[in-house]
C-alpha cells in the first residue's frame, strides 16, 4: 500500500464534522417508483434532452430528485452516501446521474461516501479504485474517477484485495469503509461465526481494519480505513471499538426514533467524527410520515437528526 | 426466495457445455492501455460518433476489442465473463460498452457470467438484481437489466442478502456464483480462518451455497447457486465439492500451462458442466507470448485450452 495522503482522510473528515457540526450523512437511494412528485413533473414537462428512452428519463428524474434532496437536507449533513446499486440499475444513464450528483455534492463541500461494497483481487481491485477514486489512463486521455472520498468495500478476499483498493483511495486522498458488522438480519450468518481462537469473524475483520489504517492515523486520531458497523446491534460496538481505536465507523440502520439513548457512544470514543450516521428513507420519505411538502419535511427531519446526534455524541 | 426457473440454470448450463463441448469461459477484462492495436486503430480512424471525450473513445475501443475477441475465441467457449470493474472505470460509456458486449455474446448463444462480486442488503440487493437480471420499473417505462445468466456475488452479508439477489436471478432464469474460496494470495486471510466447530469460513460459505441451491437442482444434477473456487488451490476442491455436490464451480486462476494433471477433477464430479474455467489474459495476450496476430493467437490458445479441459474433464 502506498503512503497515506498529505492530509489524511481522517483529519479531513474530523474537520468537516466540526465545521458543519454534523455527523449525519444523507443517504441517496433513489427508487424510480418513489421519487418526489416534483422531480417527475420536472422531467415530464421538460423538452430538453433528445433521449426519451425510459432509462434516460428515469435518470434525469433521479438527478432532479437528488438535487432537491441536497437543497433541502444537504446543509444539515456532513456528507452524502449514494447507494450505487440504485444508479447501476439504470445502466449508463444511471452512472451519469451518479456522477452528476457526486459532483454537485462536492461543490457543496460534502464528503462523498460511495456505498458500492466493492471487493476484488489485484488488477480488478485496482480498476474499482480507478473507477471510484483516481481515474484511468487511456490512449485517448485520462478518464476521471467518480470523485468519492470514501468507498464501502468488502474484506472477504483478504489483504491483497484491500491493499490494491486502498492504494487507489490514498492516491486521491480518500479512504475505505470495510464491511465489518452489517445492519441486516443475516449479518450473523457469517460475520457472527465464532472462530477457534474465540473471536468472531467480525472481530477478525476489525483487526484487518486496524492493521490497514494504522499507518494513516492523523492528528484527529482517525485513520483512512474505517468500518461499516450497523447501528442495529449497538452491543457489538464496544468490542469493535477496542479492536480498531482509530477507525471511522459508518453506522447504518438507525431506527426511526433516531437513536436508543446513547447506545452508539463507543463509535464516538475517538471524537465527534468517530461515527457517521447515514439516513436515507428516513429523510427522503419524512413527508409520508409527517405530512407536508417533501422538501420541508426532509429539511425538518435532517435538522432534528443532526441536533439529536450532536447533543448525544459531540 | 422465489421458485427456481422452469428450466433451471444448472440444466441450461449443462446443455450449453455439451452442445459446445467446452468448459472454457472467455474472460473479458479490458485494460484501455492494453487493447489490441487493431481496436485502437478502428476508433482512431472512425469519424462516427460525436462524442470525442476520452471515456467515450476508450469505451468504443473496448467494444471493438471485445468484439474481435469474441470473433476469434468465442466459438471455443461456453460463455463469457466480463470483469465489471474494467467497464465501470470508464463511467457511463463503460456501462454502455458492457451492455453492448453482453448483447453480442447472447446473440452468439454464449452464457454470460457478470463478474461483479456484488453483495448488499434487502432493497439494495434487489436493486443489483434488477441491474444484472430483471430490470427496473420506472414511471417512464421499464429499464432492462444487463442480461446476465450468472452473477458473482459476495455472501459476507448472509442469508437475506443472498436471497434478495437470488430472487431476481431466478425470475430471469439465472443464478449466482458465491465467493467461496478465491484464487488470490489473501484468500486465506478470512476465508481460511478456522471456526470453533472445525470448519473453515470457506466451508461455512459452501454450506450456504448448498442450502440456497438445493431447491433448484435440475436433471443435470446442477443447481442455480454455484461457487467461485480458485484453481490456484485445488487441494480445497474435494472437501468443498462434498459440501456442495450440486454447485457449479467457477475456477479462476488456471496457470499458463492450463491445468496441473487432473487436479480440478472434484469440480467436475457432477458432470462436465460442474466446473467452468475462465481465462482472460491467457487468451487475449497469447500473441505477446506466442507471437503472431492477436486474433489468430487467441483462437489457437482458446482451442488448445478447450481441448485440454475437455480431454481431462468431460
Amino acid at each position: 500500500v502506498t503512503e497515506p495522503a498529505v492530509v489524511p482522510l481522517g483529519d479531513r473528515l474530523a474537520d468537516a464534522v466540526q465545521r458543519r457540526r454534523s455527523q449525519l450523512v444523507l443517504g441517496i437511494d433513489p427508487d424510480p417508483a418513489r421519487l418526489w412528485p416534483r422531480a417527475l413533473e420536472l422531467v415530464k414537462q421538460s423538452r430538453a434532452g433528445d433521449d426519451r428512452a425510459p432509462a434516460a428519463l428515469a435518470a434525469r428524474a433521479v438527478v432532479a430528485h437528488g438535487r432537491m434532496l441536497l437543497d433541502a437536507a444537504g446543509e444539515q449533513c456532513v456528507g452524502i452516501k449514494p447507494q450505487v446499486a440504485c444508479f447501476e440499475r439504470l445502466g449508463a444513464p444511471g452512472w451519469a446521474a451518479l456522477s452528476e450528483l457526486v459532483a454537485d455534492a462536492r461543490e457543496r463541500e460534502l464528503i462523498v461516501i460511495a456505498d458500492a461494497k466493492r471487493g476484488d483481487i489485484d488488477v480488478s481491485a485496482t480498476a474499482y479504485g480507478q473507477a471510484f477514486f483516481t481515474g484511468t489512463p487511456t490512449p485517448f486521455g485520462d478518464v476521471p474517477g467518480l470523485g468519492a472520498d470514501l468507498l464501502t468495500a468488502s474484506p472477504l478476499l483478504g489483504r491483497d484485495s484491500i491493499a490494491a483498493l486502498l492504494t487507489q483511495a490514498r492516491a486521491a486522498g480518500g479512504g475505505l469503509l470495510l464491511l465489518t458488522r452489517t445492519s441486516n438480519p443475516g449479518a450473523d450468518d457469517l460475520q457472527g461465526l465464532r472462530l477457534g481462537d474465540g473471536r468472531t469473524v467480525s472481530e477478525a475483520i476489525a483487526a484487518l481494519v486496524d492493521e490497514h489504517g494504522r499507518a494513516a492515523v492523523g492528528v484527529s486520531g482517525l485513520s483512512d480505513v474505517g468500518a461499516v458497523t450497523g447501528a442495529t446491534a449497538p452491543g457489538h460496538l464496544e468490542r469493535l471499538r477496542e479492536l480498531m481505536p482509530s477507525a471511522v465507523m459508518l453506522l447504518p440502520g438507525l431506527g426511526p426514533q433516531g437513536g436508543d439513548g446513547n447506545a452508539l457512544a463507543p463509535a464516538f470514543a475517538p471524537g465527534p467524527a468517530g461515527g457517521l450516521v447515514p439516513v436515507s428513507r428516513g429523510i427522503a420519505y419524512a413527508y409520508q410520515r409527517n405530512g407536508g411538502d417533501p422538501a420541508a419535511a426532509a429539511a425538518d427531519e435532517a435538522r432534528r437528526l443532526r441536533e439529536l446526534l450532536w447533543d448525544l455524541y459531540a
